[in-house]
């Protein structure tokens, strides 16, 4: 027998799957969106996510699909489902990270900590909204924002009028408090099928122009109380939200010392990229034991510190590999990993891990590392 | 620019290149001996290695040609080199690997520390050698041995008839004294074609029935002194024989405190392995970095103590990933790794990684999550 994991998309997050899959030993076999993915050396097919008959066909050979992403539609993981395949996260999961809306709802029933909410329908009530809430706030379109896209700080409710305009039928648009936060949090958790959870220690995310630039593990100054909240909150909404497979929870720590949940991904996670060095079970690798229902790794940190910079945009006329000779010469304790995609202004191409036990110097040498890869 | 590795040879060594490759961004083309071997995801041609046609048209579009093993004829080596392919090892280190009597020769030359040996071409010249050195002796066929075949401990030179028979021309038999060890050790060493080299820590390896079961990272007991042999036993040799790419020189370890050289391997080796895991640069990325001519990597080990413990043989009926559930859930800080090869006895089709501070638990662990592969 061989275990095989179908994953559904053939980005970064597919191609680092790859290396533990090797390892260990499990076949992977990737449906990318075209050639040439980042992990189109796992690739066995190529086609439309969007389309049941592709999908389908993917996964008839293997043990469980799980995903590179978000966006397969419901009714094509209705599906799969209905044809007897194993999903992780499974369709009902997967509809709470595929609409902010819905995702909002569920978290209050939980009562998770979250930022004050609202589902508006038009600027009559999105002025009211942020007029209630000191006179600015966050709109969000439920659906299909990433990296700082669909995300938008208004104090008007005419900036947020191309959104309002689109809106059809019951459509609504998602409007949060801004919060006032003293830096930004991520908590992951690993879930299997059958329960079995572990809580990886909660980290510090530095965004950048609403992309992830920086994040230490573990989070620093973090007292023993927010540490135990934190794991609560990412146990919780695993739970509380069938979450199988590696989830991630970005949060808030707020000036008064709380912690509000901001947004969830159910995959691994840039959050998690310093795990791949850092921690015994890298998130790559549990995420293939949780979604096959395997017992999960340790998920302790192997140095006091852990710092993940990513490259961002990339060289502009040469490649990453043009870089390596100087980043390696300088930077011989540095992880480097890269995407094999092209670079492109504020495109993830690529991160680098640094660890060791003292954070300054493990901060400056992953910055450094970094920077030679930017122009 | 993207940088293209070929590795001849389609085993356990190149495919744990496929990880390392993945992530760094080096794109790797393997030469397999057949469909399905283990590296067969990174496999783009199958063929003989031994037919220079082939293994040109392998690497005509590689930035290097490097190797799962040293078996690759010096004719095909040569026509690499006259059609302007880079290769590592190149050839005239290679043929050092490849006849173990040209090594103790080299050796000798290099006035590296050896058992005494002898080159014997019939029966009467082997019986004088044992005779002189205490009644027994090792004899080894120069050429095609590993594992412990092609090696026989012999009191009668009738024991090696067979091999004496088959000797033709100048041929001879390498005999060697049997030598009084108290443990045996290995040195790795990687060195770069423009001279950079990055010496491992010296490990104990364990063997049993001429194959590596055990390999404790450092070596435990050692002495400064003895560190600081090994190390300059492995430059020195690295050097003397021009090899690129990793080597790992076997030693024995004697009962009057000296090192003796025992075999050698100019390619990722058995004894590397807790690399992997165990060092802040695994031995299979810093293959790569060194026959690509890139700066190498921090050697360092990651923890206090890591021990490998390969899995022989493997389960007789069912396979590996059939065990991985009870072994991940008894041992979730233990790394497993697989070699996607038909379970045999005797047979390497894996290797469980453990690290930690207390040595005695890690050995335990190690085993223990080993032993749960064997039956």
């Amino acid at each position: 027998m061989s275990l095989k994991v179908g994953v559904v998309g053939g980005g970064q997050l597919a191609r680092m799957m790859i290396a533990p899959a090797v390892e260990i030993g499990i076949e992977l076999r990737v449906l990318a969106e075209e050639p040439g993915m980042a992990a189109a050396l796992a690739a066995t097919a190529v086609g439309d996510y969007r389309d049941a008959e592709t999908v389908l066909a993917f996964a008839r050979d293997v043990d469980v699909v799980t995903f590179d992403h978000e966006h397969v539609p419901q009714d094509v993981l209705a599906a799969l489902v209905d044809a007897g395949v194993a999903v992780h996260p499974g369709p009902a999961a997967l509809a709470f990270a595929q609409d902010k809306l819905r995702m909002r709802a569920r978290l209050e029933e939980l009562g998770m900590p979250q930022p004050e909410w609202a589902a508006v329908a038009d600027a009559a009530q999105l002025q009211a909204f942020v007029d209630a809430h000191g006179g600015r706030a966050v709109v969000k379109t439920p659906r299909g924002g990433y990296d700082g896209k669909g995300v938008r700080v208004v104090a008007d409710a005419g900036e947020a009028a191309d959104w309002l305009a689109a809106l059809s039928g019951d459509g609504r648009l998602l409007v949060e408090e801004l919060v006032d936060f003293t830096r930004e949090l991520a908590q992951q958790v690993a879930r299997r099928p059958s329960g079995e959870l572990r809580p990886y220690p909660v980290v510090e995310t530095v965004q950048r122009d609403g992309v992830c630039a920086e994040v230490i593990a573990p989070a620093p100054h973090a007292s023993e109380r927010l540490v135990a909240v934190a794991a609560e909150i990412g146990v919780g909404i695993a739970e509380g939200l069938g979450v199988t497979g590696m989830l991630a929870v970005e949060l808030f720590e707020t000036t008064d010392d709380r912690l509000l949940v901001n947004e969830l991904a159910m995959r691994p996670h840039n959050s998690g990229h310093w795990s791949q060095d850092g921690a015994v079970t890298g998130q790559f690798e549990q995420h293939l034991r949780a979604v096959l229902d395997l017992p999960l790794g340790d998920p302790d940190p192997r140095a006091p510190w852990s710092v993940m910079v990513n490259i961002l945009g990339g060289p502009a006329e040469d490649s990453l590999a043009d870089r390596l000779p100087r980043v390696f010469e300088e930077h011989p304790a540095v992880k480097v990993h890269t995407y094999g995609k092209a670079p492109r202004p504020g495109r993830k191409v690529g991160h680098v891990n640094a660890a060791g036990d003292d954070l300054d110097a493990v901060v400056y040498e992953a910055r450094a590392a970094a920077s030679l890869f930017a122009d």
